[in-house]
C-alpha cells in the first residue's frame, strides 16, 4: 500500500499494459485500420508512413524526448543536427522527392528541423532563374556548398509588397548593382535560417535603372564568409530575438550598406537589364502568383491540421482516463468527457480535424487540376483557386489554432504544463493566422472575388463550381419540421448556402449603395469590410461542409461512412448552433428550427462519445509525435506525468539553489522549531 | 539617407522626441489625467501609485530588462532576488500592508516575484490555526525563518476537494499523525514555492483516527532541513517541470512516505483530535469559503485584467504608428487602425477592459458589504456573493484571456515577437481560466444558484439584487425603432436581461421536464450542462453590462462621462452583434433591429477611434509595465525592434556557431564561386 516506496523505483511497479480506463474505449462501431488507410489515401501509403516513422523513431540522433528541457540554442543546434543527419539518411535509403516522404519526415518530427527557407531559396533561383543561373546555383545549393535564405518582409513591411523599401540600383559604369537598405523600416526582419546559419539571400529589391524604379525584383546576394561565416563588409546580420514559438529556428535581420553584386545576381527568367541599363520584361510571371497558392493549400494539411488533431487525440484520451467529481452520488469519479459539457469542447474539434482533413483533401485535388490547366496555358481557373486557398487557409488556421487551445484548457491544470504537449502545439500553430497571407487580409482578398462573382451572377453570367450557388439563390424557408431533419445534408447544406448567399449580398448591396451615394470606393469598402471578411468566412464554412458531404459519398466502407456521417453532422449543427444569429437573421431559421438543431446537436455528442477514442486513434500518431503525457497510447497519464517531472534538469541542481540563492537571504530562528 | 550607416550607431540618430504619428493620436476629447484619477480611485491613489512606481523603476536591481532573454532558472532566482530586496525596501521606505501598495508593487513589476505561496501558508496558519499555533507559527514565517506553501492540489485530484487521496492518521501512542501518499495519483502537484524553495508546507489530508475518516483538514509539515535545505527522510520533492508561462515560479510535486508529525501540528481553530483519538468539531468554517471567494474578486483587477488592458495599450499605439497598404489609392500608407477590420478587432476590447475594469470595482464593493455582514454573524448574501464571484471570473478571465490573443494577431508578424510584449502576457494569463476554479465548473456553480432564484421567484419569494429581475420578466419584444435607439441603455440593459431570463429558464425548464419525465437528477443535470452554461455566461454578460451603466452614472467629469458612455454603448452593441443568436431566437430583437443594431455599431467604432489611443494612455502604464517594443509611449516602434534584437545573447555567440554547429556538416565547392 505505501506507494511512496515507489516513488523512487515505480517503473518496476507500474502497468505497463494499457490503462483499463482507455482499453475499453478502444472497441469501435468500425475498423479503425480501415479509416487510417482512408486518411492516408490508401493501405499502400499507411506502409510507406508507418515505415518512413519506424526508422526515423527508431534512430537515437533524431529523439526529440526532453525537448521541453531544451534552451533555444540547444533547440537551434538539434535542428541543424537533425537536418543533416537526415540528408545522409534519405540518401541511404533512397527516400524518393515525391512529397509524401518529406511530409511523412516532417509529421514525425513536428517540423523540429532547420534550413526549411533553403528550399524556398533552391525553389525560388529555379523558378525565376535563367538557365545559367539555375546551372551556377542549383548544385551549390543542392550540395550545401552554399545556404540560402529568401529575403522579402521588412521591419516596416508585410502584407504590401508594393511598399518594400531595399533598392538594387544598376550602376551602368561597373555592371553591377547597389543593393542598399536605406532607411530602418527597410531592413529585412523575419526570414527563416537568416539569422545564425545562411551565407547567401534571395533579396527582394526595388530596381533602379537610370533613375527609374522597375518595382520589386529578386537578387542573389552574398551574406556571409563560406571561410569562417563572418558577415561580409557592409553587412549587418543577426537574430531577431525570442518569440512565441519556433525556438529551433533562427529568423533573422539583415542590413544592407550599399552592397554590390555582379549584375549575374538579379533572377532573370521573366525580366533583366541590358548592359546599357535598359529594362526588359520577358514573358508573364503568373507562374509565381500559383507558388505562393501551392504553399497556402498544402501548409493545411502538412503544419495547421496536424496540431488539432494531435491536440485532439491528447485531450480525447486523456478525457477517458482522468476522472473528476461524482457524476452519480456515491459512484466512483466520473471518467470527464462522460459530461456533457466537456464533450461540447472536444467532441465539435474532433468533427472539425475530419472536416478540415477532407477540405485538404479536396482543394488539393482542384489544386492539381488548376496545375494541368496552366501547364496547357490556362490561366482561367487561377482566379477561382486563389480566392478558394486564400479562405480557406485563413478559415482552417484560425478554427485549427483557436481549436487546439480549447483542448488544451479541456485537460484543466495539467494542459498547462509543457507536458501535456498542447501549449508547444498552440503557441506554434497560432503563427499560422500570421504567415503565408494575414487571415483578415486574405478574407478580403477572398471576398473580393466572391463581390465579383455576385455582380457576375446578376448579369446571368455563368459562374464557377465553388460559387454557382450565387446564380441561384434559395429564397425560401428551411424545411425542416422535426430535429432528425436537420441529420439530412440536404437540409443544413441549403441553411449554409442561405446563410453564406445572405452575407455575400448584403455585403455587395451595402457597397454598391455606398458607392451609389457618391462615397469613393476605397471607402466604402472600408466602411464594408467587416462585413466582407464576414462574407467569406460563410462562404468557406459553406464550401468545407460542402466538400465533407462530398467526400463522405465516396467512402467505401458503410461502418466508417456511419461514423462519419455522424462527424459530418455534428460539424454541420455545431455551426449553426454557434452562429444561430446568422440562420435566424432573415427567418431562414425559426427559434423552434433552432431548437431542433440543438436537441439533435446534444444527441450527437453522446452518438459520437462513444466511437471518441477510435476516432482520434485513427490518426494514428505515435507517442514519439505527440510527446505527451496526457495523451500517450498506454493511458498512463500520471506515471508519465512523474516520470517526466523526475527528468527535469531543475530537480539535478539540489542544494545549489539554497546555497546560491536562498540562504544568503534567509536569517533563521531555529531555535524555537 | 544611407540609413545603414546608421546601424551600428542609430541611438544617435533616431529622434527620441515621440513618433508623429503617435503624437498626433494625443489630442482628446476629455481630460486624460482625470479619467486616470477616476480609474485609480482618486487622485491621491495616483500619486502613491506612482511614487511606488518610481521607487520601483528606478532600483535597477528591479529592472526586468531583458527578461525576454532568461532562462528558467534565471527568471527563478531574479524573483527570489527581487521578493527579498522588496522586503527590504518596504521595510525601509515604511510602506503600509493596506493591500493598494502590494497591487502596486505587483503591477509595477508584473508579478516577476517568488514566494507568492508563502502568503496562503501564512494566512492559512491565520485562519485555520489556533491561538497558540499563531503565535507559534506566524512569527518564523513573517521572519522568512521558515518559508511555507500550500499543499492542496494532487496530481490526479483538482476540481473535486473531497476526492483528495493524502491521508493524515492519528497515532494515540505516539500522539502523532502519520502522513502518507498512499498512492501516485495523491502525490502532491502543482503548488508555488514547493519545487525548490519551501521548508514547510500545509498539507490538505483526509484525516483518520480510531478507523474513521473525518474529512479533509489541514497540517503543517516540514519538507526539506533549515540546515541545508535537503528533503528531509521519507519525502521526495522538486520541480514539475517547464508550463506555458510563471517560468519565475517553482510549482512542485511532493510525495510523503509516511512522514510522523506532532500533534500539534494539526491546524486546529475548528476542529481537533482530542489525546484519546476523539474528533471535536468546533464552530462553523464557513469563514474559509470566503477566503476563496476573496481570491476570485481580487484576481480579477490584479491579475486579469492587467493583461488585457496591456495588450490593448500595445496594439493601439502600434496600430497609429503601423502603416500597410494604400487605402486611398496613390496617398501614403495607412495607419492599420484607420481600416475598420483593425477597428473592429481593437475597440471592442479596450470598451471590454473598461466594461470589466467597472465590473470589477462594483464586485469589490458588495464584497466589502457582505464581508461587514460577516463580521456580524450575518451569512445570508454569501450565496449570492459566491455565485457572483464565480461566474464573473469565470467570465472576466475567458474574455480577457481570448482578447489578449485578438490584441497579439492584430499586431501581425511582430506581435508574434516577444518583443512585442503580448506572448507573454497571453501564456500567462490564460491560466487563470484554470486556476482558483476551473471556468466551466465555476458556470455550473452559478448556475445552481441561478436555478434556486429562478424556482424561488415562481413561488413569489424577493429575489437578491444581483437577480431580481428573475422575478419580472420582460416578455415583450425590443421596442426600438432606429439604429439612435440602440444607444439608449435601457434598450440594450432589456435586451440583455431578456436574454438572460430567458436562457435560465429555458434550462430551468428542461431541467425540471427531464426529472419529472422520471430521469435521475444527476443525470438530467448533465444532460442540461451546456444550456446551464449559457445561462450563467449570459447573467454574468448582464450583469457586467449593467454594473458599467450604473458606475457611469456617478462620473462627475462630463466630457469623461461622454466618452465612456460611448465605450460603455460600443462594449453592450458589440456583444449584441457576437451573439445575434441568443436575441433573435424568440423575436425579442427583428432582423431588422438587429441591422440597426450592426449600423450603431459600427458608427461607434469611428466615434471611438478618435479617442482610441487616449483611452488606453489613461490605464497609465509605464514602457517599464509594457515591456513592449511595439508599445512603448514613444512609438518609435522599429527602432526600438532593432535595439532588442541588437541585445540578443544569440548574436554575440557569432561564429562560434558556424565552428561548432555548421561547419561539421558543411562540404564546400567554393571553386565554382
Amino acid at each position: 500500500m505505501a506507494w511512496s516506496n515507489v516513488a523512487s523505483n515505480y517503473k518496476k511497479a507500474i502497468n505497463r499494459d494499457i490503462n483499463p480506463d482507455l482499453a475499453s474505449e478502444r472497441k469501435s462501431t468500425f475498423n479503425i485500420e480501415t479509416l487510417t488507410n482512408i486518411l492516408d489515401g490508401g493501405a499502400e501509403n499507411t506502409r510507406l508512413r508507418r515505415s518512413v516513422e519506424e526508422e526515423i523513431h527508431s534512430d537515437p540522433v533524431l529523439s526529440r524526448e526532453n525537448i521541453y528541457f531544451k534552451t533555444r540554442q540547444e533547440r537551434y543546434e538539434g535542428s541543424v543536427r537533425n537536418t543533416f543527419h537526415l540528408i545522409t539518411k534519405i540518401k541511404q535509403k533512397g527516400w524518393i522527392n515525391d512529397g509524401l516522404h518529406d511530409y511523412y519526415i516532417y509529421r514525425a518530427l513536428g517540423g523540429e528541423l532547420a534550413l526549411n527557407i533553403h528550399g524556398v531559396f533552391l525553389r525560388s533561383i529555379q523558378a525565376l532563374g535563367t538557365d545559367e543561373q539555375v546551372a551556377k546555383w542549383i548544385p551549390l545549393a543542392n550540395s550545401y556548398s552554399i545556404i540560402g535564405t529568401y529575403a522579402q518582409t521588412e521591419l516596416g513591411h508585410g502584407t504590401y509588397l508594393r511598399g518594400l523599401e531595399t533598392t538594387a540600383t544598376f550602376d551602368v559604369d561597373t555592371q553591377e548593382f547597389i543593393v542598399n537598405t536605406p532607411n530602418i523600416t527597410a531592413t529585412k526582419w523575419w526570414p527563416g535560417d537568416l539569422g545564425k546559419t545562411c551565407t547567401h539571400a534571395v533579396v527582394l529589391a526595388q530596381l533602379y535603372s537610370k533613375g527609374k524604379n522597375y518595382g520589386m525584383h529578386p537578387f542573389i546576394v552574398q551574406i556571409r564568409s563560406l571561410q569562417d561565416h563572418s558577415a561580409l563588409p557592409g553587412i549587418t546580420v543577426g537574430d531577431i530575438g525570442p518569440k512565441m514559438a519556433f525556438e529551433n529556428i533562427d529568423n533573422g535581420f539583415l542590413v544592407l550598406n550599399n552592397i554590390r553584386i555582379p549584375k549575374e545576381n538579379m533572377l532573370s527568367r521573366f525580366s533583366e537589364i541590358l548592359p546599357d541599363g535598359t529594362y526588359v520584361k520577358r514573358g508573364s510571371d503568373k507562374i509565381n502568383y500559383f507558388t505562393m497558392i501551392a504553399v497556402r493549400v498544402t501548409m493545411i494539411r502538412n503544419e495547421v491540421l496536424g496540431a488539432l488533431i494531435k491536440a485532439c487525440v491528447i485531450a480525447v484520451r486523456y478525457s477517458v482516463v482522468r476522472r473528476q467529481s461524482e457524476l452519480k452520488p456515491g459512484e466512483k469519479e466520473a471518467k470527464i468527457l462522460d459530461y456533457q459539457t466537456q464533450q461540447h469542447k472536444l467532441l465539435p474539434l474532433v468533427a472539425t480535424s475530419y472536416a478540415i482533413y477532407f477540405t485538404a483533401t479536396y482543394v488539393s485535388k482542384v489544386y492539381e487540376q488548376v496545375y494541368q490547366e496552366i501547364k496547357a496555358n490556362n490561366f482561367e481557373s487561377l482566379p477561382e483557386l486563389h480566392a478558394l486557398a486564400a479562405g480557406v487557409k485563413a478559415f482552417a488556421t484560425e478554427i485549427c489554432s483557436n481549436g487546439v487551445e480549447v483542448c488544451r484548457k479541456a485537460c484543466g491544470g495539467h494542459g498547462y504544463s509543457l507536458f501535456s504537449g498542447i501549449p508547444t502545439l498552440y503557441t506554434k500553430v497560432v503563427a499560422s493566422c500570421t504567415y503565408e497571407g494575414e487571415n483578415t487580409v486574405l478574407h478580403l482578398q477572398a471576398s473580393r472575388f466572391l463581390i465579383k462573382c455576385f455582380a457576375a451572377a446578376q448579369l446571368g453570367h455563368k459562374l464557377s463550381p465553388t460559387t454557382a450557388y450565387l446564380s441561384s439563390p434559395d429564397s425560401g424557408s428551411c424545411q425542416a419540421n422535426s430535429h432528425v431533419d436537420f441529420l439530412n445534408p440536404d437540409i443544413y447544406l441549403k441553411a449554409y448556402q442561405h446563410r453564406a448567399y445572405r452575407l455575400i449580398a448584403s455585403a455587395a448591396k451595402k457597397l454598391h449603395s455606398l458607392i451609389q451615394s457618391g462615397m469613393e470606393e476605397y471607402l466604402a469598402r472600408n466602411s464594408t469590410s467587416v462585413e466582407l471578411v464576414n462574407a467569406s468566412i460563410t462562404h468557406c464554412h459553406y464550401t468545407v461542409v460542402k466538400f465533407f458531404v462530398e467526400e463522405l459519398k465516396s467512402l467505401g466502407d458503410p461502418d466508417i461512412q456511419k461514423v462519419l456521417k455522424s462527424v459530418c453532422d455534428l460539424y454541420a449543427l455545431h455551426g449553426i448552433v454557434t452562429n444561430a444569429g446568422d440562420f435566424l437573421r432573415d427567418g431562414y431559421l425559426s427559434g423552434k428550427q433552432m431548437e431542433m438543431v440543438t436537441t439533435a446537436y446534444l444527441h450527437l455528442l453522446s452518438v459520437i462519445r462513444k466511437d471518441a477514442v477510435p476516432l482520434v486513434d485513427a490518426f494514428d500518431y505515435r507517442d514519439e509525435q505527440l510527446l505527451s503525457a496526457l495523451g500517450a497510447y498506454d493511458g498512463h497519464v500520471y506515471q508519465h506525468l512523474f516520470e517526466w517531472a523526475q527528468k527535469n534538469p531543475d530537480n539535478k541542481k539540489g542544494n545549489s539553489i539554497f546555497e546560491n540563492v536562498l540562504k544568503p537571504y534567509l536569517h533563521r530562528g531555529q531555535s524555537k522549531l
